[in-house]
């Protein structure tokens, strides 16, 4: 692409570096940006630094947060006994949408995955495992997608948290509201199966 | 979609204004933007800020450009007689981006469209005009879009220009390279028959 404007080259650039974003993509986005208002704009760049500037982790939970401990955690009407542990960020925030748990969180960081050179180390378990320790947790949920990955850090969490009297769950996986059976891959269909629940259990929960 | 910080949610929403980008692939861009090193995220948003701020329009082609005059305006080993007419910035940067186009741009900043409520007294036509009169132009070629917008612009413009002694021409039409017959549709078929050129113009032109 051959620019007639340096300032143009400079942020075509600098918004191509954003994962997904092709240079005609950034084209478009910048040449929508000097069709706005110089203000806007400033707001819009404004809260891009500011944000990275000044944001925070949880220091208890890890999640993002403007003061030392995230509203989550410093919210006294939720639970403050039970634990829900997610890979990052963005599992929070869709968990947070159903608007259907009033527990708190532990963000790991991440998930076990040797291959992409992923152990236990880099992960936020030893501040998990010294959470349970001193707050007076009585339920672990794990909330980790349905890997390999995910069912090896449950393992080795769990084993990490043998020795505490903490009940230890994870969320249920099966056939999804609105699927299909004859479309779903036998992996879920045989575990849907083999986990299947009493009726009576299902229609409480499920209304 | 339910944030724990204000920070990340302002700067979610600055980012789901742009064209094109939802609630889900903004916090995806934020969230990739928070892992990068601060001076990173300052370099990007000072890059966005820059170019709103400093960036001017060449006030003789109305492309953009840094300095009052682009680069393409003021560059005297290109035909400043040979004047290419655009719709917009992003088809001078197509044109310049096959580097077989030597003079310089004309850009109407859109094209006449009564039904968007876009007429000519909204597009650069009058300073076109004015550049026709005082520079040698000798010719003009329309680099339109190629439908009843483009062909009515380029009808009105050339009735406005018909007292003054310039070629006026317009970049091809018809089966794109690679193209195939039978897929074209039947009105550029239509008119790749009755344009027709000879074989001789083709193959000095194609080579």
């Amino acid at each position: 692409m051959v620019f007639s404007s340096s300032l143009l080259e400079n942020a075509v650039n600098e918004f191509a570096k954003l994962p997904g974003i092709g240079k005609k993509t950034a084209l478009r986005l910048v040449l929508h940006l000097i069709k706005q208002d110089t203000a806007e704009v400033a707001q819009f760049s404004g809260a891009i630094a500011r944000m990275r500037e000044e944001i925070k982790f949880c220091s208890r939970c890890h999640n993002i947060a403007d003061t030392i401990l995230c509203n989550i955690c410093s919210n006294q009407s939720r639970k403050q006994e039970l634990l829900c542990v997610v890979e990052n960020i963005r599992d929070v925030i869709a968990i947070e949408s159903t608007q259907q748990f009033n527990g708190i969180y532990h963000v790991l960081g991440g998930i076990i995955s040797p291959l992409d050179g992923i152990g236990p180390e880099q992960l936020t378990i030893d501040s998990l495992v010294q959470r349970v320790e001193k707050e007076a947790t009585s339920e672990i949920i794990f909330a980790l997608n349905a890997n390999i990955q995910g069912d090896t850090t449950i393992y080795y969490i769990s084993k990490k948290l043998k020795s505490f009297p903490v009940k230890i769950t994870t969320i249920a996986r099966g056939i999804a509201f609105g699927g299909e059976l004859e479309y779903a891959d036998e992996m879920t269909l045989a575990k849907s199966i083999s986990n299947r629940i009493p009726v009576e259990n299902y229609i409480v929960s499920g209304n």
